[in-house]
């Protein structure tokens, strides 16, 4: 009871947190909607409609946000952050339409996949599109080590989805494989997005570091917390993405502590249920009470706590108030997420 | 007899001609050839597996070819167009390995496609990831203006196979619908590689803009030749790929001008033959039939002439010399591949 009130206090926190992020950001973000509505358009009508399919759906638009909100941390208004938060929402949107061809998911966002809408090779080819426009976009400003920056990603992001893939299913991955598949595919693009940032608000070295390394820290938290959520959170309650990563054979730190921790009964159990596609939400739900009875949902919560607090950790040298007060709790609401 | 003997003069000039620009651009795409298999290299295995399973396949390395040679008509000598020719081969590898995703293939190069080793997922990530990779490659020269024209042409060439894939099997698409298509999924990419090396090569204003129309023009003489490769060629020989295009539904300009100039029973047998992935041999052989007897393959190698053409007068204001004649003749070489 007790822990529910609690509980509840910080969900409350963490969704307040988001809305002053929004009200900080909504003047800039204004602005990014309607370059990435403007970028978005071709004259090739399939274009946009798979392009906007996904991006009306409207994710919270956290990645771009942080990268505005990490420009307003310093002096300078280059504008630039309007051009590198469309461009990191447009690569972003790219990696959804490719991950949901390389998974063959069904849904995304709560509506069906752009794939079962219009077909894989449309949603490879948009996705194509949409990282072609993000460059243009990031070369209009001119600053070629920010595009250097945003480049990187964009590789490290592949290779990181390459490796993720190549441990589909292998009851061998370790937790140091798993980190080093959600550093790549997940916290090299909110690095990115918090650096260039950093960058268009004029940030110097020290700034640019930190920003960056707050990024990261929070991506891996992100991920984490997202993994667990794919299991029902802390909870372990069934929703209607349960399981997702189970059925697909994603070995997530949830099942790779289980395994590690777990009896022979219980190896075999999990075992059997990685990667196999029709499994039924029973089966999936005696797959979470293991995970549950193992601790293993709630140690990858204390994971990405401890993420979320080196991420706090790093914006520690800079200026206090209102900006860095905000991305501070913006890693509290990554981690609340899951509760 | 006459005419065989014209033809093998032709095929023996052309022959010539890709020798002639290969021993020209030799020392440079050595080291081209350097960079691309040490940036094809990354610590997850699957990335350089599958990416040297095209790249040592061996096209012709055409495009980064014409970047170096381009660059060598120019006095200064930057180094920047190493870079840039393997960024245009990664980026044309990327499109390969989509491309064959988009279009379900099973060959290329000779060899079972990637996406048949090792699958349609790997297929679309390593893609991805060596644009990430090209786009690094263009950063590490500090030229903005080439990023610029590199990540402009990625967009295009994307947009241009969207546009090829609405059209796929749709008889209403017109020969304006396929030049469209062509100079976008085509053409932008050699235009873009040509006019990067001028850069790279110091030209001004004028010489970079002859460069880029002559890319633009020979990428678009070249398709049209593949176009009618596909049918076998000047002579509509069957070949070991030959009917691919027919198999697969595209609106090819051969085919668009057979419907544009048949009768209703040709009109039936085309129309009938477009996206049957199961066609026979003998039903390919058949159409080819029809295609020569309209007269649609001489059709469109007189199109491609007249490109070819184009892209040679484009040189014209250039000072003459080895560098330039050595363009020219590429030209014509292009075209020659099809007798």
């Amino acid at each position: 009871m007790l822990n529910d009130q609690i509980i509840d206090a910080d969900r409350a926190r963490g969704a307040a947190s988001l809305e002053r992020l929004l009200a900080f950001t909504e003047a800039d973000m204004g602005r990014v909607n309607t370059l990435i509505l403007e970028r978005v358009g071709s004259h090739v009508e399939l274009v946009p409609e798979v392009a906007r399919h996904l991006i009306e759906a409207g994710g919270k638009r956290l990645r771009p946000m942080l990268t505005v909100a990490a420009a307003r941390l310093f002096g300078a208004d280059t504008g630039h952050q309007i051009n590198y938060a469309a461009a990191v929402e447009f690569m972003h949107t790219a990696t959804l339409l490719h991950d949901d061809v390389v998974d063959g998911s069904d849904k995304r966002r709560g509506r069906p996949a752009a794939r079962i809408v219009w077909g894989n090779p449309a949603s490879v080819l948009v996705g194509d599109y949409l990282l072609g426009q993000a460059f243009m976009m990031m070369v209009e400003t001119g600053d070629i080590e920010a595009l250097g920056v945003l480049s990187r990603a964009a590789a490290v992001i592949a290779e990181g989805e390459v490796f993720q893939l190549s441990r589909t299913g292998d009851l061998s991955t370790s937790s140091v494989d798993y980190y080093a598949v959600i550093r790549a595919k997940t916290a090299a693009l909110f690095e990115a997005a918090t650096e260039v940032g950093a960058m268009a608000g004029g940030a110097d070295a020290a700034g640019r570091e930190a920003l960056r390394t707050y990024g990261h820290e929070l991506g891996v938290a992100f991920q984490l917390v997202d993994d667990v959520l794919d299991y029902g959170g802390a909870s372990g309650r069934m929703g209607k993405n349960t399981g997702d990563d189970l059925r697909e054979g994603k070995m997530t730190l949830p099942v790779i502590l289980a395994l590690e921790n777990g009896d022979d009964a219980e190896r075999v159990q999990i075992a059997g249920a990685l990667g196999d596609a029709a499994l039924g939400d029973a089966a999936v739900e005696a797959v979470i009470a293991v995970l549950k009875r193992l601790g293993a949902l709630e140690a990858t919560l204390e994971e990405a706590e401890g993420f979320a607090e080196r991420a706090k950790a790093a914006l520690g040298p800079l200026p206090g108030g209102g900006a860095r007060d905000l991305l501070s709790d913006i890693a509290d609401f990554c981690v609340s997420r899951a509760y």
